[in-house]
């Protein structure tokens, strides 16, 4: 038996999300599904994060042990073969057998992405949140500066969530234009359930002028579910990357 | 009476192409109902180009006559709530009642893309076509030179088409590379139906060395479409823009 890292992009249109469900496809699920015929076994794959429902990877990170014998270029074109092509391991590496995807994290990176345009272009329309309204990016980019540091993030927690603490630390956090294409990058060491699509939310309501600069700094400092703005849509996060020692 | 151009962007795929049929959506016949419907009678729309099943258009361009009273802001937006997500209208503008999208047309620059690296994105699987195989690019844009200029394109063009000449003008034509995207820009006054599929077939397999350079060159003065190389597939094509006086 070896312990293998995969990285994974996929498109999360159409799936029920990263974790297995008893209906619906789901990524996980599939790549399980994948690894078991190559293995001749069931295997079980742990993710570095789940994400929701309709939310993309450029480079998830998941691990699992397998016994089969192929070296991970080979293991790589063989899941590639028993996927979707909505859903591509772009590596396969043989890693030292303490590695988990989830416990050896130590950080992710999310972008949140915005059409700031009149007309949404078909080729972006699964892939970024349509916001026709003009944005005050500057005004974004301030308020973002006061969610970086470890704080009590509860106020942008998906409702019906359970954790043990709400307390997550964000190491960066900005705003990024490209002509109509606005981007919300943020890193930090975990995160909770819908907390970067609330926070993406809750910022478009200050680039609109709904709400001041200093609500971030409000509803982290005195945390209120109900006074947050609205989750932003799942089309329109990426989970970019996750950092390992 | 107004002459009105649209400038269109549509994501081609499960279209049968742009042009009306008896089975299946295209899009000028989801152009022309959004128009009928504001119009409250039949209009007729004339696009620049026709674009085959499953081709992408950044700025396809097309006319029409109509009288509906709606300032060119209005009747953008009303189209644009009457039409799906995979076709968007970027502007709407009145122009001199001589517009004809076709005849009026100078000139049209393609885009062939293609995605060179052993695993397809997720995200560009509908928008490129993927080669695994490592292409030459020095070789495949030294080929392209000598498409420039006007010459017999016989050799290119779809079996079973019927035009009055094969001779086509290009003025410009090279290969762009940004890691493994790869991208064949082409413009010319016309061309073929086919032409740039078949073009960027042929010069993919001068990028594998199963062809020499010099058979561009070759197969443009003596054309013979048996001794072309295969027609890309359509999904990796854009039309990128149509030049008017």
């Amino acid at each position: 038996m070896r312990t293998i890292r995969l990285t994974v992009a996929y498109d999360g249109t159409g799936f029920v999300g990263w974790q297995r469900q008893e209906t619906g496809d789901s990524i996980q699920g599939l790549i399980e599904d994948a690894l078991a015929k190559i293995e001749g076994n069931v295997v079980t794959l742990h993710g570095a994060g789940r994400t929701d429902a309709g939310v993309h990877a450029l480079a998830q990170v998941a691990s699992a042990r397998i016994a089969a014998p192929l070296d991970d270029g080979t293991l790589r074109r063989a899941l590639n073969a028993n996927l979707p092509p909505t859903i591509r391991i772009n590596r396969v590496d043989t890693v030292p057998d303490d590695f988990h995807a989830r416990f050896s994290a130590l950080g992710k990176t999310y972008e949140y992405r915005i059409w700031n345009g009149p007309a949404m272009p078909p080729f972006t329309r699964l892939y970024a949140w349509h916001v026709p309204q003009p944005l005050e990016l500057s005004a974004m980019d301030e308020a973002s500066r006061s969610i970086v540091g470890e704080h009590d993030f509860a106020a942008f927690q998906g409702t019906g969530s359970k954790t043990h603490s709400t307390i997550r630390r964000v190491t960066a956090a900005e705003w990024r234009q490209d002509g109509a294409a606005v981007t919300f990058v943020v890193t930090g060491e975990g995160f909770l359930r819908h907390m970067v699509r609330s926070l993406a939310g809750t910022l478009v309501e200050v680039g609109h002028g709904r709400r001041p600069v200093a609500d971030l700094a409000r509803l982290i400092a005195a945390p209120d579910r109900a006074r947050a703005g609205r989750t932003a849509p799942p089309h329109g996060l990426f989970l970019v990357s996750v950092l390992y020692n």
